[in-house]
């Protein structure tokens, strides 16, 4: 039995004189990049060079949309109006687009950011807002998010195809759900740790949960991180345990 | 002998709470919206509206791309680095063309705004960077801008099909250039004296200059103004003018 | 026995090309004007107008301190970290302290804006950041909100002067708070029938709640709106009825 | 004889998620610390912590005015109407001082930031634009700014308090001008180099220019860089050959 899986990372995330994170390094570790499209990160010139960085490396391009606050780095809650929010994320959508175009291939995924990733986990009217932009700007385009959520229940029930992420360095309840930040314990740090429980998700075996039960989770894409120096050299260490493994690496959406 | 024009004129350009101009009133009148795209006006929720109502209404919509300047309406020169501008273009194609499609139809051509079009009539760099962004994004997309500029001039020798416009209440020199604002008499506001101009230019005739004496125009497009009640009354009479005379009025660019 | 009540509006709010509501004619009808701070409304031209033409006209200048949210007019819920907020209220202080300075006057009171104002009825941390910050700029500083809000509970606690207010053109519930905007109803828009019920706010006589009973309100300020030529000419009517019946109109925080 | 000069610096220059440079470090570094106003970067916590700091540092704090040019860091010209620059200038001012009196002191200077700085050198009107905007804000501020610079001249004019700077790693031509950033050689690099000549500087003697010969500047502040790591050791470095001199360091403009 072959297995495969997709490694996937926030790339882009820069802002005019700022940067942040090391992008190239990253391209050479995922198989599928979420671009930030300018709304809490991402100028037009960084969506240019990471586009095309993307593309002559194989990497999957996909559309990481937030909330429009950039001061806030797209990490709080907007209460926006679904109908605005829908736009919002058309915009985002059609502005990355043109850069995927441009550097000879297209936008293969959406990715939500930030504090609307988590908001339609439960907000069933903003997750049918960014479902509903998808499936108007282009009904076969997947969508990455968290299982169990809103937004991927709505998804599918739209017909759009949905991909399930798991998180390479966070803790997990005995139900499959995230342990809350404020709760110690619930980001990993060991680099060893992490990349044998991304081989374990990836091998369809279980992991330990947060009270140290088995948990069987089957991730169609593991998310890593690369914003600290350790980051990615923790995202290198879980691709170099996947394919030590055998486990192929392989954008979950292809051209 | 069969004449026809173009009627353009600026679309789209409130943001959240602003309005400005009345764009319903404008789609009865041209055939070519210049749309914003959010760089100097023009938010998400008014560009779905707007394309909506331009395809509904069989009105072409253009990208009315910009300076990053929503402070300055974009109306003030920024000395932006020519590869920022291209990537600052291609963005504003993408976002505008996403909500083109949701609507059913495609940008057709690009208008710079404001400043940036003012510059280009003279700045190689950026005029170049303008057009390379057209180029790169769809090298087949009409431009349209200023007879004489260098903006259209190194559009068409990059093989951009090039759209000649002229201004519907605006003086000229004897050298067919536009009279600077700051002069007297630079701006026309008799309705019926705009009218006029407006079908000479359409089928052939000559206008009178600043100074008086003949002056032919032959545009491809008029650009008309709707920022105020006064300015969608005269585009009204503008187009009775044309239509009245038998002038068909169609978009240079159809789908 | 005299009686004197302040009549307060939101003024600025316009931004760069746009207008909203007359300034001008405002100025002419309110005691205190609720002065947009550049976070959701005012650019510095506006704010630099604004002073000047309100300490010429000896009408108090308040904060009209917002989340930073252009794009929704300070209409959508943030949820920043208090800390966060804090400084958000300071620098939107400071900022137009400057240009009441610079117009020969101060900066008289705060009144929160939108989104954030409904949000401190009830959001105790968001509330507490933003006294926090009042009390850190200037602790002798009035804030105006509504009555029996956390904001206005905790800016007496913290030693603040509370200015409570009432909308002259909202109905009210019988426990005196006010009835949703979504219920039939919840805005009044008979000019002679607000008129009256100011006059009675400003002469401690009761009003008629939503169901028809009597309810007393004593406001300190009474809040009217200009950003419609309808609002602006309701705004006339009120001060008429209140000056015809005697009722003098004053600043409550005067230089 | 007792030499005494100040060291400035840039601090304060994120935004949101995003930092630049090490503002710890060179607050042990610098007398007198130019902070971003929030125009070309520099949010409210920023602001907030950065004057704390300095304030318990006894370093003065200026304010680092710039262009509205959030996306270009300040750095590209903008052809702004003097009239709304002055203002866009007082609004900066006005949201420092906050931060600063709530820090227990006040803004001490002006120094305005890249592209701004370089425009006022020659531009007339955006110069008297600038000082119009101290003046009015405050007729005894000081501004640091070229000497030979339109700006200090106008300043001079109006009767502000004007400080001349050099600056440590830059080359200077024979009329004591800067060496272009474009030309080889323009910035320096040898931390001993610029070390040595900083106390030439500090102790009136000549420095050598891009020629080689003798060049007298007198700066009443030398500006450092901080941005990157190599900038805040060059920084220290420069400090310590001053007091191993015997030069005291202190701010030009003191509480």
């Amino acid at each position: 039995m072959i297995c495969a899986v997709d490694l996937n990372s926030d790339l882009g995330e820069g802002f005019g004189r700022w940067t942040l994170g090391d992008d190239e390094a990253l391209l050479d570790v995922v198989t599928s990049a979420n671009v930030a499209c300018g709304f809490h990160a991402g100028d037009p010139v960084i969506l240019r060079r990471v586009c095309e960085q993307a593309a002559a490396a194989g990497v999957a391009i996909g559309a990481q949309v937030s909330y429009r606050d950039l001061a806030g780095f797209g990490r709080r809650f907007v209460d926006v109006e679904p109908h605005e929010l829908t736009q919002d994320v058309v915009y985002q959508l059609g502005a990355l687009e043109a850069f995927a175009r441009v550097a000879g291939t297209r936008v293969r995924y959406v990715k939500p950011h930030g504090a609307l990733y988590n908001a339609i986990v439960g907000h069933e009217e903003q997750a049918a807002a960014v479902v509903r932009a998808v499936v108007e700007y282009s009904p076969g385009l997947p969508v990455l998010g968290l299982p169990g959520s809103a937004f991927l229940r709505q998804a599918a029930d739209a017909g759009l195809p949905v991909v399930a992420e798991a998180f390479a360095d966070r803790a997990y309840t005995s139900e499959g759900t995230l342990v809350s930040r404020r709760s110690p314990g619930a980001v990993l740090h060991d680099a060893d740790e992490i990349a044998r429980r991304c081989l374990a998700m990836a091998t369809g075996e279980p992991i330990a949960d947060a009270s140290g039960r088995s948990l069987l989770l089957r991730p169609d894409s593991i998310c890593v991180h690369g914003d600290t120096p350790g980051a990615v050299a923790i995202a290198r260490r879980v691709r170099a345990e996947l394919t030590g493994a055998g486990v192929a690496l392989a954008p979950f959406a292809a051209g």
